[in-house]
């Protein structure tokens, strides 16, 4: 990265635009590096990816999550209609370049748990050790694991040779120069950013607090496979792909809200590690709600044996006690938080308004 | 029941006959009270039994449990062939009477995760809700369990009419006037019981030290469905029934040793609440496993449906994550024992030595 740190003393004089250039300068420049080495990337890669996506592809979607988080945060220091079409075009990014690390990490998760229940890993073999369905499901869901992700693959392939990609580019490049400021980025930096990064943490706090945290912060309630938010479907009969979906939605939001209090706090230059393992929790919560979801859909296809069925329900289960598990996890965690949170940003800044570039992880 | 507590002066003078004669006294009373009214129940019942069992057959087997308990923890205080061959019968007619009983909880068990889990309840849907399994495996495990039911209750209507059962009968009539103590009884009731009582904590603190404590009170670490100690079967490959045999039998004998450190607890007159709720706990845990049998095994009914064996999958896992939960709650629990456990039979007792009229329990 370009920009060094600022200084105390320069924080202490800067404008709410000079800080917000300074960060989205240093992101958009890692944008536009990171943009060539992604593009490759997937063209070079026709058949099997790793579990961590390469390391350009990587670099992009962090620089992404960061800019369209920053732009959404501080939108009030923004001029506003150039900020909402770079977030659109942000997002639609973000969305085509997760889709395929998320087949490949959602294969990781169900094919390893299958492994530790049926017993081939080391640790001492699972209640479906030797169940003639293991390897059935097994083959299964990789199969149908396979064929989302290589039809992802096409898609991404398509789009980062279209003409919206490179009008994205163009705009960030535009943005390493001259973002467009409302004329509200003139005032100070901490009157200005201050109170619009303790509205991402209000936000947070609020979506927290229709989680159902008591229930989740009791071990074992079973919450994850039953009492779910009843949601008629359609037809009037009860549905529970719906009714799983609305008990994840609530918790799907607030790690969106967590992971933009967690990029306020990095442009606030306060230390975000709470944050961080949040986000982890809630991530491994997202992912394991999404596999049990492919787990059941693939109980659905017409003529699989029992067997394999029968394996699936064990596997679908065994998600969703993940879910179950997570949302433990941050029950646990959530109370570590200063009460308010906002707490956080009455704090001084550790080492002045922090730069983007001190943010390595996702 | 017809014995008064002891007084702590009358305690204090006691040989270890005088206070094992009169709990065996009050039990052998208990038990000739309760069997014909069992014997009618069981013969009054042809078909659908509730959760809970009858009056009779519940008193029976509350002073079956206890004379079998006292026989073996007090054994060297007894004739020995005397106490062997009692015990025996004891043991012969307590898994009798279990198993009918047995049947109705286990179905009362799965039936209840089953319409938890598919939303039938009012707590609001689970993740099998409109689930076109659900029914079905709901009547195949209704089915299946009423037929063993069946079968238990026929063939117990039929051992209480046996000649063994008259001859266990006499035994406890023999009881009540006179128990066939050893000269060592003639002892102290402190000198001669608590050693005694003593040998039996220290079976079950040997007990629990095999148990995996550690990895049981992490939640969430999902040891009830998995890294169970490997068992090859007969023929070398790995056998899911025998591992998860294997995994859960020192719980289900440490349960036998909380059971018989209770009522050794009763005979000596100290309070016993935190060993009931470790039985409690452990029931809880031995109930969930063979639930957890009966749905695999249900699970490989030739010619159901896919959607029943996935349905049977999810409740299988189900009922495996009851187990992992009382794993929890007994490592969460046992630490409340005083150390060496031992140490609570060097408390004065509480009142004299207790009195089996004060066991209301089962």
């Amino acid at each position: 990265m370009t920009d060094a740190p600022m200084t105390d003393r320069a924080a202490s004089t800067a404008t709410a635009g000079d800080i917000l250039s300074s960060h989205l300068t240093a992101l958009a420049g890692a944008f536009l590096r990171a943009l060539p080495l992604a593009v490759g990337e997937v063209g070079a890669r026709p058949g099997a990816a790793s579990v961590v996506p390469s390391e350009g592809t990587a670099d992009l979607l962090r620089a992404v999550r960061r800019i369209n988080g920053l732009l959404t945060t501080f939108s009030a220091s923004f001029e506003p209609v150039w900020a909402q079409e770079s977030r659109t075009e942000l997002a639609w990014l973000l969305n085509l370049l997760a889709l395929e690390p998320g087949y490949v990490r959602r294969s990781a998760r169900l094919l390893g748990a299958l492994d530790g229940l049926s017993g081939s890993e080391a640790e001492g073999p699972g209640m479906l050790a030797g169940h003639a369905g293991a390897p059935k499901a097994r083959a299964l869901l990789d199969r149908q694991l396979t064929l989302a992700r290589t039809r992802a693959h096409s898609s991404v392939l398509q789009e980062l040779r279209s003409a919206r990609l490179h009008a994205l580019a163009d705009r960030m490049t535009l943005l390493v120069a001259d973002a467009p400021l409302a004329p509200s980025a003139d005032g100070r930096a901490g009157a200005v950013l201050v109170p619009q990064a303790a509205a991402a943490f209000g936000a947070l706090a609020v979506s927290v607090q229709q989680l159902p945290l008591q229930r989740a912060s009791t071990p074992y309630g079973g919450d994850g496979l039953r009492r779910l938010g009843a949601v008629p479907s359609a037809r009037g009969a009860l549905d529970a792909d719906a009714a799983l979906a609305a008990d994840d939605a609530p918790w799907h939001r607030t790690r969106v809200l967590v992971r933009r209090a967690r990029y306020a706090l990095e442009v606030c230059g306060r230390p975000s590690a709470v944050l961080d393992e949040l986000d982890r929790v809630l991530l491994r919560h997202q992912e394991a709600s999404e596999a049990a979801v492919t787990a059941a859909t693939a109980a659905r296809t017409p003529r699989i044996t029992p067997a394999t069925a029968y394996v699936l329900g064990v596997v679908h289960a065994d998600q969703r006690l993940e879910v179950e598990a997570a949302r433990y996890a941050f029950g646990r965690r959530w109370p570590e938080l200063p009460p308010g949170t906002e707490a956080w940003l009455e704090l001084p800044p550790a080492e002045g308004w922090g730069s983007a570039a001190e943010s390595r992880t996702a």
